[in-house]
């Protein structure tokens, strides 16, 4: 739908927006207008009607937005009305918290697969779906429809396993390994960098304490 | 140090510049040019010379940058010169791999604490910190120095910890809860919202398909 590319900051809100419109739905919120939505999400009116005009407004005057109407067409843009098959790759406490994560079904990602080389883990089961070993992983790509795998396994061993995914036709990977995957450009990677994340946290809470030794 | 205000975006990227200059000194690799150093990181050269100049360059002509300086001052710059002290709110699967994490620790984040609601797993110890009732929180704060509390717990009790995080004195989250947490202004709120980051998976995997049906 949408005809002229879309700024990767806007791509980056999208689905904010679209958790605060499903938190709405949920409490029974029919309509809102740029105003109030922008109070509860702490941007600006304007910032709201610039990033959805991308999309081509959705807005009415002195109606406002159609909260469901909204948050179905968000969801179209974000993909999310259609379902993807997950498998994920390492069944550590990390990868293990992805495969129990019910909010990803519900937003129509399903974890199918579940993959690790320890023989302790094989079989165990993980809300239904059992843990296999790492040497089952090429049958079941070629015997399933796989759209994303979840990296969560260590940094050492994240860029051979993607690799092979690739080669098996993933177009799709969510990488928690601390480290970036040099893969073609027709695969999509979405990165997951806890430590990174954690980093910046500590910036800012350094710059926070030097701000208020000046004050 | 820095004089200027730094854009959030040279923020955003310094992490990965300590990443790679982190793999560079285990490589034994002694000083790199900006031009191999963009070459690894797939950015341009003139990007990371710009970035690096906000915090006074620390290149110098025909030499190229020496790797174990520039990963110690970038460190400083980050807040890494220091040690954190972390608990963590939720001893799920989730909370579970971040205790786990031994890279955090490496890089100064200790975790001294886990705190829990499940009684299932009171004094269960992981990497050397056991498991306690939430009920203990604000003893443990009040008796301890803790920088930084993770929230791994579930989002409709997220915001109420955070409450009362922040009335213990904590100042700085972490925040794992799907929900965005409206804490006072001199509370620092790092979220990782990983349902979030999911969407711009599908929402890239959604337009890389469209462009390949447009060839």
């Amino acid at each position: 739908m949408p005809a002229k590319e879309i700024s990767s900051a806007v791509i980056q809100r999208l689905p904010r927006y679209y958790r605060y419109l499903g938190e709405l739905i949920e409490n029974d919120v029919v309509r809102i207008s740029s105003k109030e939505l922008s109070e509860r999400m702490k941007v600006t009116a304007s910032q709201i009607r610039q990033d959805l005009n991308n999309f081509g407004g959705f807005g009415q005057q002195g109606y406002g937005y159609n909260v469901e109407y909204l948050h179905t067409e968000i969801g179209k843009i974000l993909g999310l009305d259609r379902t993807y098959n997950m498998i994920i790759i390492g069944a550590g406490n990390l990868g293990q918290a992805i495969a129990n994560y019910a909010d990803f079904e519900r937003s129509g990602f399903f974890v199918t697969g579940i993959f690790d080389v320890n023989p302790r883990l094989q079989g165990i089961s993980i809300r239904g779906t059992e843990i296999r070993m790492l040497d089952e992983l090429e049958n079941f790509v070629k015997n399933n429809t796989i759209h994303i795998a979840a990296l969560t396994l260590p940094k050492l061993k994240a860029p051979a396993v993607a690799k092979d995914l690739v080669r098996l036709g993933i177009k799709a990977i969510w990488n928690f390994a601390p480290t970036d995957l040099n893969l073609p450009s027709d695969v999509i990677v979405e990165n997951v960098h806890l430590s990174e994340s954690l980093m910046r946290l500590s910036y800012n809470l350094k710059s926070m304490e030097k701000n208020s030794e000046k004050e």
